[in-house]
């Protein structure tokens, strides 16, 4: 499969790169970011996944995070996909920021007309890293991570959760925990799955963790000046749930911080450090 | 003088805000942003000016050159103005992305109908840090130090050089070096301050330093694979000046890196330490 290199930047001694494809899932072109360290050119790295939240591009963690310094000395790939497809012209693709265009919601869906492109789970599981393995100098698929913010902490959440051979570790910062009891999850799986609330439960980490289990600790950090928190991210309801089924999790609440990249940065590196323990 | 608050966040410890306040200088609202450093809780922190490119806005630097984790280590206080003032409804005003908004270089305009508003030499040099002393806890006028990237690299060593008892330092990441003797000044030169060059040596760093001397090292690097090196940046011009002149210059050229803020932000750390001996 081929890919189509739109702007490659040195960084930190290594290269970051804003590449296309064509993908099967998402039935056309898909964007996604690449963060190679400097260690890349004499060793295959481990690679970790980062999913963004609603209305991001593969851009929006390159820029705003700051993880490419901590990448490039624990010599750590980073890959950032879309966070869905774009431009397909379908109805109401572009009429609200909590649904279709930038709100993939990194599920398959199963109505119409999203199903023929709204595969996010498959394409982040699957497709993606089978490019990024043809294309970048990668370890492998035994050596790989994720981790992702709101709508993409409930990502990696759920695709770390049902995936647990595929992905070393699990983080999140301030992720919607329980989509299934929030607006935006209600909204995102009646959408793409229909009516079936049973359907709904392979995307639910609240649900998945019922029924399954990671073998790392879950590492969480929220802040507690988060405008979304209350009505939207419930993480006391998946701390209940992993404490009753015996999922290892560390939820940190952090007083004064808020939901943005400035909380995100702020904790990035014990993130980064997190993945690296069960990476390198 | 009352500041408008647009938003404020936690970041690192400290707190990033954006706001806004009226302007004599620019006849208007001017925004601008400032990092508070953890430390400014206990004492009043010495505080570095940023100043932006073109095109740029007050939130650029604090989103994209991840100088927090390090302000907030050193205990600096971070200040990023606007590029210009914005809205005027002047004539041309929006037309191109180096004239106009976005694109005030720093100066004092002379030219009808740009003298009114764009005086961003004056409104930086003098009534943004009056503001900023009034409304927040840095270390005074005394304790300052300034940089900045591109169109701000000019800003911060045409600003740095013209006020060597009010800046400690100046750094600078691929400024223009020579803005009468490149497309980008001579555009904003001509529109700004008319045909007059001698009109124009007052802001140009490299006809600057012929006739003063700031006592501290300038510090500027520059990307080798910068598309805008060969006909815009000229530091080889300002190099050869502060050589025959004697203004101390640590210029370093980096193979592979371009004008963005990955560059920015893999060397951002040593620009944060050049400023932070002599204001620490």
């Amino acid at each position: 499969m081929q890919i189509k290199t739109y702007s490659e930047h040195s960084c930190f001694g290594g290269k970051v790169g804003f590449y296309g494809h064509g993908s099967k899932e998402c039935a056309g072109e898909m964007k996604f970011a690449v963060y190679q360290p400097p260690q890349a050119a004499k060793q295959p790295p481990p690679t970790l996944y980062y999913l963004s939240g609603l209305t991001c591009t593969p851009e929006t963690f390159l820029t705003k995070a700051g993880a490419l310094r901590l990448a490039a000395e624990m010599g750590l790939q980073l890959v950032a996909p879309d966070t869905s497809p774009r431009g397909k012209g379908l109805p109401g693709e572009g009429d609200s920021w909590d649904f279709g265009s930038g709100a993939g919601f990194y599920l398959d869906a199963t109505q119409s007309p999203w199903a023929t492109y709204y595969n996010m789970y498959s394409y982040v599981t699957d497709e993606l890293p089978a490019v990024v393995e043809q294309h970048f100098p990668g370890a492998g698929p035994g050596l790989q991570s994720i981790f992702g913010h709101s709508m993409g902490g409930h990502g990696a959440l759920t695709i770390g959760l049902r995936n647990p051979g595929k992905y070393r570790s699990i983080s999140a910062f301030a992720p919607i925990c329980a989509p299934s009891q929030c607006p935006w999850g209600q909204k995102a799986f009646r959408g793409y799955l229909g009516e079936d609330r049973g359907a709904w439960a392979a995307y639910d980490a609240t649900e998945l963790v019922r029924t399954t289990r990671h073998p790392a600790e879950i590492l969480i950090d929220q802040g507690l000046s988060d405008g979304f928190l209350e009505e939207q991210l419930h993480p006391h309801l998946f701390e209940a749930a992993c404490k009753e089924h015996g999922q290892a999790l560390k939820l940190r609440r952090h007083p004064g911080y808020d939901h943005g990249y400035y909380f995100i940065s702020t904790l990035i590196e014990d993130h980064l450090r997190h993945h690296a323990r069960h990476l390198l």
